[in-house]
């Protein structure tokens, strides 16, 4: 198998487990549809319990989005990685019924700090919120490996 | 009435008429503790359907906590404020059952533009997460005021 | 002229007049390598008297280089643009004699606001840090146009 | 003598230490004015060399004074800390010919992480921007210690 498909392999792997453990996704519908090495796409549709005091979609909920498509691509190595830090602009407002994909990529590594940026829009391709979130490397893995 | 007491029965007036509205506080079961102008301080229990894919509370309960305690001290003044932009950093993990509060404050305003600082302890008053949000000021009120 | 062209054009006019004025890069001694629509290129070699208590690079020249790439490529349009507010990321330090560049490409436009995105390498090609900045268009232009 | 008092003694030692080999603070001009643990007061007059290509103070050297601030009260305690990232909100523009004041204090510390603010305000107390500093303590100290 060659080394690519292996970590391809490996990320699949890393998503499917942790999206099993994952909570957060399956209480608020967010659903994993890719997952490579260092890249990440998760899609949320905003339900109207989302609608914070001005009637718009909670930021919250875009910035809950985009820190998971952050979480599961800088876990894609399957070595467990938290946030240390994580900034938001906010672009345009997100409404009811609004289906928001996230898409995480990877910017720079350096020793076990990582710097991913996070685009999120909407279903006409709308920017609404661009993310950028700093992981940390500790101690584990997702997935069992054999021989590494 | 002094102009003190006016200001803080205003900010409380917001404070209820926003509560009213706002689906994501009622729904994840955020509490508005107190509302002063400027000023806002909120309660979240952390549930078990709010665990990440590492066991841990997952980052965007913590900072949905704190952005709302954020819209609530730069919307305190009835001058209606949506937040362009945040940034948190993330000090120590929060588990189920913890008992987390966000403390709002005014750091700054300028034109049309503010900074809040929101700090996020547990119950043992240890600090989770620290917060910075720039609100940008927009048309409208959210309480109707007389002769003003 | 092409629509291109002359958007190209207009770049190189702003470029040039903003360095005219720009004592800081002249003072420092960066240069513009490249101005485009959206994007700009500057270089910084560190001298010795930009070195902070640590013996490294302050952190300060790092900032100073990448944020004049970004007032460039956010002003290359001719809309006169300023700083609302920056996050830079460290990740290795830079040295007496290092020869940084800056690049700086835009990410979001959304009404007056823009996301610029810059990277900061050394000689080796290797990242030094990693900048985001937000910008507001103000009034005016920097270099006259005729019939628009 | 008092453990308070003596921390502030190695506060001092470290800051004229600092400045010693802090050739970018000799050479702007920027003037240590207070350090005590966990806080740091410097100053820096805008030179004519300083202007950008808009004819006001270049941010490079706004940030490069809150900086500088955050670096003294981070490596206050004696223990070496560098700077991981940083954010800047500008909120006024500064002129050639104000004098600047940056005032940092410590506002968390977690294991080998550090978050500092810093206010810039100039000599008629408004405030010019805020900042906020992550801190990663490294290996050494500035000044040597006996018997500790």
């Amino acid at each position: 198998m060659s080394p690519t498909r292996k970590a391809q392999d490996l990320a699949e792997a890393v998503g499917r487990e942790m999206y099993r453990r994952d909570r957060t996704s399956q209480y608020l519908g967010i659903a994993l549809e890719e997952i490579r090495p260092g890249y990440a796409r998760m899609r949320l549709r905003v339900g109207e319990e989302m609608v914070n005091g001005h009637g718009m979609c909670h930021g919250g909920f875009i910035f809950t989005l985009a820190d998971s498509a952050f979480a599961y691509s800088c876990n894609s190595h399957n070595h467990n990685a938290v946030a240390s830090g994580c900034t938001i602009e906010f672009l345009a407002p997100a409404h009811v019924g609004d289906v928001l994909t996230a898409v995480a990529e990877e910017r720079a590594l350096a020793g076990r700090s990582g710097i991913y940026d996070i685009d999120i829009a909407n279903q006409d391709g709308k920017r609404i919120a661009v993310f950028r979130g700093k992981s940390h490397r500790i101690q584990g893995e997702t997935v069992k490996t054999q021989g590494e």
